[in-house]
């Protein structure tokens, strides 16, 4: 594949009112050098250049560095795989048979972590019989203290593949390292990428190579546009199959734990074919607003949610402040319900 | 009225295992200094200080400045009177007998600024039909730029005025100045802080002595903590009819004006009894995100909300970008009621 | 005055490729309806406009709005007349003859809050035998809770008129109202606009109109841009006279009260000729960084400092956290002058 | 090596005034369950417990999703090994010779990214002339965007060791996948996180684990307690030679690429036995605030800091916009000397 584009300028150079004529052959002759061509247009105070070539390599370059030069406005965006303009259509993603995306609703829910076998079949039996479609609980824990607990790892991963053989739900867990993306992927049925690793590109370039599907959320800090060109890291090897996760971003806001960027559904939905999901738990940190922050995420047009339920959130290992009960994600899934139906959504 | 309460800490001053006797007898000293009572309890390493009194009093010392304190926690919030512990119930405002919270859903729209008698009448006409409760308009604008339009002032109250007779919509005019809070108190329903003076103590003050409801913006930058304050000052000099306006935070992503933080709705509802609207038009700046942003301010609880509707949107003086027209409105509409139907709130 | 200007455009107006021949002809014609001219370009796949005329009136039309244009580029800052375009060299403000900026350095220092006589004359003396040039100490103080101190008013200005007597130190305070900002010019050498009030537009004008100096702190969360925009807006009235206060803005950090964004100091020395200061007290919030950052101020090339000194920091009743003792002062003096030795600045 | 500390609290839990005796139970049987010691303190109105053990495994516990918490405060930093409380005297690090830290200031210069033998002869020839003592020079670039330039990989660190053999400077290399960790540390003096890995918990671990000293990048989101708790992973892995380096951090302002945190060097510093320099080239992303925010980072009281040198800046394949040129750092080394002897520094 190539990211060379035929018929758009993907760059246009503002030049300064006192540009001199040979700060606009030095562009234009840079442009010439990488393989780009150079559509100048005079004003009559200013030239203006058009980039026409790989977009990839004509942006990388330090334009407002050039002597003479403005401004340098990028007109395409630096991701292309993973855009509306390269393809239309919603993406759907199958995970483990469940359908996610272009009218697909799949709420995920189970522990954070896998703690040990009764959390992990006490949380997926009440989630399965709520109406849960997918099951998360994570074998890998990556933690901001190297004191704290760090997961089962493989031990996780045979609980979780028995869970689902008994209650019959595929099921989503975190890819830590890219050394351990094989032994997570021959059990998963879906890859997450942690908030953490968000910009960890040998990461996502594993992931791309393998032929489970992806979820990726959103870093902590990253913008709508950071987290698009993360995606397309794994697009561009070949995995294409990759759901979007917002997750809630850093702000100077300490009511929550991070603040849900709930815009970011319609953006990504405007930008991009992929699929996109909410994780209100993590996002509010709090459990009392697991409830109406997965409300928002239905209204806002999101193609599903995930949340973490715990038999006995005050005995968690991880994240327990914001574990919900298998009773109060009953009562949310009824809301969901009507919502989906308001909405139009496939539940 | 008074802040005083008896029968409960509102601050926990914490020892370090260094202090000495003195350090912690010279905090005790201080608190009875200012007419408060220090309730001491010693561990086996550290000692701390409860202290009760008066909360505004004491949490405004500087604590961790005295020697042998490690830390200072407040217990109770700043604000007292606009806290769900001072009233357990719902308020519910009357704004010219539109009645707002308590499970009552008020849609706003109208123009942004009033340009024009056509103008006004043309969106307050359209947004009357489709269903909107009240009309928003405004008179004064503080811009960021001293070049920009600043407002239609007197003449555009009037024309407000015209139009609430006309449609029968009570309406929402911004008061910038305190100088000109009792001329716009002299003909809106209910005067609305802008987003930049929600810290403007004085014109707080002042609104807070008016007979008309207020509608406090959240400042751009604003911890929801803050934000109570800024209620609490305007509820203190007697003036209790206030709605809060969630209309998005100032953060580093880009993609969106500003970022709706969705979550407040609930914080708030948790923290307060005043009701709480959502702003989707200026918190996205786009018009493309407006339905999805009111859709979710439903979904999360809120209890009204308010958009820009302009005849001509690229015409616009003030916030073209983010206005819709008056068609894609009743869109919305549909939407809402279906969503409110949902939500078991009554429109 | 006029903003008009002759001979540069002020945006550029990108067409999209499916742009047609009846949106350029639109935007041209918005364009000439407004008073400016249209300049176009036509490159082989988009046609570009550039609009000249004056920039505050093209600026404020929502132009990204229009069909057809991809992206709207503004090539001349929204602020003119405190740009170093329009005064290449350095203004020099005199605040009671004392000079502040191109090259001339002042420290300023004295209590946050005037509390009494006692407080203010004990700090006044200290700062000024250490070589303070400025005195510093509000009168009237916007706080957060409506239940914090607010100042002893004009009182509080009396005394700092007595202390500057007594100590020959002329004296900054804060303008909060602008009702009270021709009694507070009556007494102080310069009047200051805290952080809070940075976007008070009203306030602002009226600063404009006064024959003293004027102190713009940033806004908590102003971009430069926005900051200048404010200094516009004084300088624009008549007032000339305007020194730039950075104090730190809100971030995600808690460590410190708020983040001291020490590059604003070299951006705003090249964007503008106003002389720019630090608040090394208010940036950090506690005592032990105020040292640190005060050197930082004089290396970054600021025009001086404002720090908080009080006598007995624990008793404060505004800030006392951030507060240093008088001896602390004069130690941070020493390294000031050594710093302004190596600098090439007149202390 | 045991995180378990004798003789002090960790944890301080707030109950409600509304808690029962049988909350307060439930708490201290949950501290006794993970080994835990339990100090109750009665109070008029409340209960408090101190919690004394394990601070790690004390404070991952969700305490204030137990019925009747009101607030759990820590007071013991989750990091250790790292903490000024463990090691009261600076930590020194030695850097192929080259010490960092206790007063010896390191300056370090060279290109963002290894293009070419001439590039990087160029760029190490001029700043060791001027006075560098450390080489920089990433031969793996982690880039936003998959097609961007991402580094010579093994051939890039050749030309390094030969660039450290003919102008006898060590050299700093980015690490940027746990897989390529110990090719790295086979060439390079230093090993460099880079921000995007800050919280790569797989790759720290694995840089514990090796003999070479490490330089940890802050994370563009990153607080100063998580940025500790990073070094803390390295640390506890074996490897204490530890270098901090502040790049500035995301901001709501745009017209830095990032704002410089320069409050985080006293704050580390106090926090911290750590060395601590700062990259005013990542920081500012502009070559012409280099210079003062290298002054800035002497006046902090950093141990050095770190610039982006390239021969022809324009050409650069990576960050060529923050790139000086080698007379640039000549006379930026002129005020290094001057600053560092106010210091009292040893360059």
């Amino acid at each position: 594949m190539t990211t060379k584009e035929r018929g758009d300028e993907s760059l246009i150079i503002v030049m300064s009112k006192e540009a001199e004529a040979g700060d606009v052959e030095h562009v234009v002759e840079r442009l010439r050098d990488i393989g780009a061509e150079a559509h100048i247009s005079e004003g009559r105070f200013r030239t203006v250049i058009g980039a026409l070539g790989d977009r990839a390599v004509i942006q990388q370059l330090p334009w407002e560095a050039f002597p003479g030069v403005e401004r340098a406005v990028p007109v395409l965006k630096p991701f292309k795989f993973v855009s509306r303009d390269f393809q239309e259509d919603d993406s759907v993603v199958d995970v483990g048979g469940v359908l996610v995306g272009g009218g697909h609703f799949a709420p995920i829910a189970g522990p954070c972590a896998v703690e040990s076998r009764e959390q992990l079949f006490a949380s997926a039996a009440a989630v399965a019989k709520a109406g849960a479609k997918i099951l998360r609980g994570d074998a890998f824990k990556p933690r901001t203290s190297p004191y704290s607990f760090q997961g089962l790892e493989e031990k996780g991963l045979e609980l979780l593949t028995e869970a689902r053989d008994e209650f019959g739900l595929p099921f989503v867990a975190e890819a830590v390292d890219p050394r351990d993306v094989e032994l997570v992927a021959s059990y998963a049925d879906i890859l997450r990428v942690g908030t953490r690793n968000m910009a960890n590109f040998t990461l996502l370039s594993e992931l791309g190579k393998q032929s489970k599907p992806v979820m990726l959320k959103r870093g902590l800090t990253a913008t709508i546009e950071e987290w698009l060109n993360a995606a397309e890291y794994i697009y561009k090897e070949g995995n294409h199959d990759i759901i979007m996760c917002e997750r809630g971003i850093r702000t100077f806001e300490t009511a929550t734990r991070n603040t849900l960027d709930i815009s970011a559904v319609p953006v990504i939905k405007g930008l991009s074919h992929l699929p996109i999901i909410v994780d209100p738990s993590h996002s509010g940190g709090r459990k009392e607003l697991v409830a109406p922050l997965t409300r928002v995420a239905v209204a806002a047009g999101a193609d599903g949610f995930m949340v973490d339920v715990h038999p006995a959130p005050e005995t968690a290992l991880v994240d327990g402040a914001q574990a919900i009960l298998p009773d109060e994600f009953a009562e949310i899934m009824n809301d969901v319900r009507d919502l989906c139906a308001v909405m139009g959504l496939e539940l």
